[in-house]
């Protein structure tokens, strides 16, 4: 058959230190041929998530997934919507979630990590690029397996979360208060995002890492010290937490967002505390926990029915602001997921 | 009674930094009254452990222990001979094993850690604050309740310990090798030192860390990455090794020497490979398991029986010499246990 004109985003080098706007992408105008081989399906891409996990991505050096190549589609987790297909269990119209990655159109086979999603009434299909998503797992399944809440939990149980009002932080701050009744202080930065953590996720505290007394109310707000950190920034808010972990304290290594763009990343001065606390920091990928995957999104899904799980978005519109929005959500510009919106659901051919 | 005269070494004041020969600790010739209250009993120390914690007894920090106080005698476990009593638990002439610290004679209770000491032939009273003292107890439960060697053990395991010739390290390094099988690479500071991990201990590899190729032959040693690390030292030999992690690693941290002396220490920069590699670091006190002392203590014995453990020791004459000493294994001086002999066992006593 044809073809359609497809633009995708491909890295052009590797950064050394911070993107470059200017050199690190390149977005291609191409051709996309729409004939489709045994069970392929081809895309439409809705939205496109934006994880600090990319930065890792673009390194070459050996990790848990291969770096991406030079000219190759950024890759991302993307949710679309069949347009055509060649796989009877996914029809014209159904929307799924796949590593489509930085492209209007794809064409997917199911190894592409291809998901159907079962959208319920007054979520959006974004959602399962957020709460429903991977970075809701990421939340989940770091607080469950290596941060042993289901041991530790309760009201005598402190916990503190890093970027506590980005994507995955706020989904981890709010299981621990909402479904474990910890006492839970989020760190984030600027003031506005902190009155978000207390007033709208019910956090007990927010703390604003930018503050110039910041590590003297971390310490006032954990007198009891921490019994579990769930980390996503690394950096000095790592080493602080260090000096206020607890017994048998657990530190969730899920990010470092802070040192992803360094050349030479400082490591935790205070690590150290591990000793005399005899505490532990583990880190933990995902991908491991994919055959609980289902019973986590029913948990999920209906905390937020009841209520205990809220989740904002920050979205960029259009394909080609990808770049852009990776930058920001590397200055901590985002509430909740960073995404950028490509296009529209058509409503007509979904059913 | 009477009193008799006692030298003691009191803390003079808290270093900053390394640890000053002039300033830091203070010799004092006291009085000791040799009345003995209820369950009372008068030792003279025959031998003195040296061991990296101690550095962290002279700060004034939160930690597992109080730190040592200004103008007190300095903290260490001690073997002594009993030579007043007034416990019939502990008769006059043996030996024991207490937190009697740098002095010639002490009066003890048994609040102050008191152990009697078993003898068995061939093994000087000084093994008990070695392989058979919570040196050996520290490899022996950093191994099993950290590090997992149970579980992860074998052929197929690649275990590393840094500071290898020391005390603690080389009973870890040989448990690993002699015990469970694993290839084990010991990290030691000279070639003297890694010539005797492999030609006396039997460890697989012996590296260099001050060698200008050490990063290189690290890898070159680990073709299979490590599963387990041993670490006494912390710094650029702690990042080396994570760059080396593998799979659900486990880093077991029991000490850090190379920072204990340092006013900013350096964090393991390369932490977050605990994320790529799904590793653990984490830390623990070996009195936390003095309810398996016993057991721990019966296995260790029966390996020392069996050749499966060797040890040796860098004794240092008079108690005056109790600083120098102390310096001199913070310079990584010693081979095997650091001692410091006081006085000779009065072997007519002993029965």
């Amino acid at each position: 058959m044809g073809a359609i004109q497809n633009t995708q985003i491909v890295l052009a080098e590797r950064p050394v230190g911070d993107i470059d706007l200017k050199k690190t992408f390149r977005t291609d105008k191409t051709s996309l041929s729409t004939e489709l081989g045994p069970n392929e399906i081809l895309v439409k891409v809705l939205f496109i998530s934006l994880d600090p996990a990319m930065r890792g991505w673009m390194r070459d050096v050996r990790s848990y997934i291969r770096p991406v190549r030079i000219n190759e589609v950024m890759r991302s987790a993307d949710v679309a919507q069949v347009i055509k297909s060649n796989n009877s269990d996914y029809k014209v119209g159904e929307l799924v979630r796949a590593t489509a990655g930085w492209q209007e159109y794809a064409v997917l086979q199911p190894s592409d990590d291809l998901v159907k999603i079962k959208a319920f009434p007054g979520v959006s299909p974004s959602t399962y690029l957020g709460v429903l998503g991977l970075t809701g797992l990421t939340a989940y399944f770091g607080l469950y397996e290596v941060g042993e809440i289901v041991k530790k939990g309760g009201p005598n149980c402190t916990v503190v979360v890093s970027g506590a009002a980005g994507a995955t932080g706020s989904v981890a701050a709010q299981i621990a208060k909402h479904v474990f009744g910890c006492r839970v202080i989020g760190i984030a930065g600027s003031q506005d995002k902190c009155d978000y953590l207390v007033n709208e996720l019910g956090l007990d505290v927010g703390l604003n890492y930018k503050s110039k007394t910041f590590f003297k109310e971390l310490s006032a707000a954990t007198p009891k010290l921490i019994d579990i950190f769930f980390d996503n920034t690394g950096g000095d808010i790592l080493d602080g937490c260090l000096r206020r972990i607890a017994f048998q304290g657990r530190i969730i290594v899920c990010g470092a967002i802070s040192t992803y763009n360094s050349v030479e990343p400082k490591g935790p001065a205070y690590y150290s505390a591990l000793i005399t606390q005899r505490a532990r920091m583990e880190g933990f990928i995902v991908f491991d926990y994919a055959k609980q995957y289902a019973k986590a999104t029913e948990d999920m899904s209906n905390w937020i029915k009841e209520g205990k799980l809220k989740s904002r978005e920050t979205v960029v519109q259009g394909i080609e602001n990808a770049p852009v929005a990776l930058v920001k959500l590397f200055n901590g510009d985002n509430t909740g997921k960073m995404l950028v919106k490509v296009a529209d659901e058509d409503s007509k051919s979904r059913l």
